[in-house]
């Protein structure tokens, strides 16, 4: 395998770009201008999902550097030296021998979903404070409810606990600012100065906390005990925005919903959902433990079409679509280009490198 | 009548307050120890609507100060000096003869709704845009959609039209300055001048844009010919937020809708159902003119149970609730008692006066 960067830029490279949609020859020229000689494959994913056959061994065997939506976990690629991702987290990477090779660098596409991901939690906590549903019920009967019949909370002066403060928690925290909520920070290490509560990944313009200024109290740890410590804050929603690894799967269980249940806490999850224990989930919502839930993930995933999930009051399910955006794609593109520039030997660092003991 | 303001406080008065819900001890015990002497009758409105024949005649014969959230049109108040609505828009008054009386101040409990307005605004916006009410259908018949199958657009970078730049469109402004929206403020009078742009109606701290620094651009006029020019500033969302007054009825009719057809605008209206043409909205979301529209009013209201509206696609209406909210009382009261203190002689203006010519 070659060294990571070059000076001679991208000549000796070819980049394999897997992703939905027909090739976009703009991004195609773009690449090739700025890095002359550089080979571009684009497979349109028009089989989803992608299997390893679908792309011939010897596109497989010269790729050095890939860009990809949705990858066949037994593709095997000798020459690969760079992985652009496009989620926020790598967990699903982690068992994939390119992953574990030290020699091959991977970026996530962190704080490209922050915008669409905050408009989903926003918009489906509003939603179910404001009893939409119920209204899109009532309109199919043609029934005008009388005057003073329903009881709204607004979201002034309440509580969102955010579980994982990167990149999308970020743009939570901005929107539940501009609500007048009190905004509080979960991290897994301590936060305690100004400089170490800035984030850097990258952040679309005039959205999220870059330089962590909106909690109001940070809170810090790695064990569970310390995940239910935050849970107890009197929290009116917590979202969930950790990545998946070890210690976090099923941190949100029967023992957790316990503690949710004294605020009855509205839960929104569009990390991972393997974070939740599903049937504990569905005994909180049936037993009135938590107010309500939005869940963009579950487990198992994708949910079976007779799963008892789906009927669980107070839920909004999702099949995993908060990521997505018509903007995604221009997002992702901007970070690849940065990183396609520090693998051509310009000065600078990836932007995103996933820190491969934690996933992300 | 009396004399507004009167140095001696309000032994002399008589305050009645109508309001659903039970009476309010610490509200009545509030009242009572700042201002000595005053009477207050509670009317708890246990029968909706109510009727003038539910208060007894000697009470309406000597209330002066009158704080209602639903009040008889045909309440005859021989001493009435002052009345503090629960509305922001005083137009329901307008043909009431104590109304028309100089003598009787009238103050709204503008600032008091824009937190739930806003919210309401944002969450149908956002629920029209990410589709929450197609996949909680497919939640009934447990399906989960593939990856890719459909798009959704975030609200970076689009344009949000708030017609009608108070105190409910300044905090709309803020929550989609959050979203990374672009905010542009139509006016009746033109504000070309930083003070000018200043909202001095009461504010829920931490929310809105009282001082006007929000919209990048603003447009004004009291014409169909000025509305229309504001319309085509190729907006993805119009929040109607005036009040509805002669020049204001029908604003947005089928010409409108024309207009809006460009960019498939949006239509959010949380004011009064008279502003819109219900017909031709009909027909614009039956051909698919505007992308869709939240309505929170309409014409007539309470929309009969055979009115075409409710069965119109890509619309959310609500039976006027989006004032609602288990703050409301609090932000009312503390706007009616800084009121009080203003008739009891205290120094300061009244809050939120209105101006009859404008009915708000």
């Amino acid at each position: 395998m070659g060294s990571i960067e070059k000076a001679n830029g991208l000549a000796q490279d070819t980049i394999l770009i897997i992703s939905p949609g027909d090739p976009r020859q703009e991004i195609i020229d773009g690449i090739q201008s700025r890095h002359p000689g550089v080979k571009i494959h684009w497979n349109s994913m028009k089989e989803t999902p992608l299997t390893v056959e679908d792309i011939p061994q010897n596109i497989w065997d010269t790729v050095t550097i890939l860009w990809g939506f949705h990858v066949p976990a037994d593709a095997v690629m000798p020459n690969l030296r760079f992985v652009q991702l496009s989620s926020a987290g790598a967990d699903h990477w982690a068992s994939n021998p390119h992953y574990q090779d030290p020699n091959t660098v991977f970026c996530t596409s962190n704080g490209a979903h922050p915008p669409q991901i905050a408009e989903w939690v926003i918009g489906s906590w509003l939603s179910h404070q404001h009893q939409f549903l119920k209204y899109s019920n009532y309109m199919k009967e043609g029934y005008w409810e009388p005057l003073f019949q329903t009881t709204f909370q607004d979201s002034w002066g309440l509580r969102m606990g955010i579980l994982g403060y990167g990149a999308i928690g970020r743009q939570c925290a901005n929107l539940a600012k501009a609500l007048g909520m009190d905004v509080v920070a979960y991290t897994a290490r301590e936060r305690p100065t100004p400089e170490s509560r800035k984030d850097d990944s990258y952040c679309v313009p005039g959205t999220g906390d870059p330089d962590g200024l909106i909690p109001s109290k940070w809170f810090h740890g790695t064990t569970q005990e310390s995940v239910n410590h935050f849970l107890d804050q009197d929290l009116d929603i917590v979202v969930i925005c950790l990545p998946l690894t070890a210690s976090t799967r099923n941190m949100i269980s029967r023992q957790q919903f316990e503690i949710l249940a004294k605020k009855k806490t509205f839960l929104s999850n569009i990390a991972r959902g393997g974070h939740v224990n599903t049937e504990d989930l569905i005994e909180a919502l049936e037993k009135g433990m938590i107010r309500g839930a939005a869940v963009d993930v579950t487990n198992p995933e994708p949910l079976p079409k007779e799963h008892p999930l789906w009927k669980a009051p107070n839920l909004l399910i999702t099949p995993h679509v908060s990521w997505s955006s018509t903007n995604h794609w221009s997002r992702v593109y901007a970070i690849f280009e940065h990183n396609l520039g520090v693998l051509a030997g310009n000065k600078g660092n990836f932007v995103n490198k996933v820190d491969k003991q934690r996933h992300y």
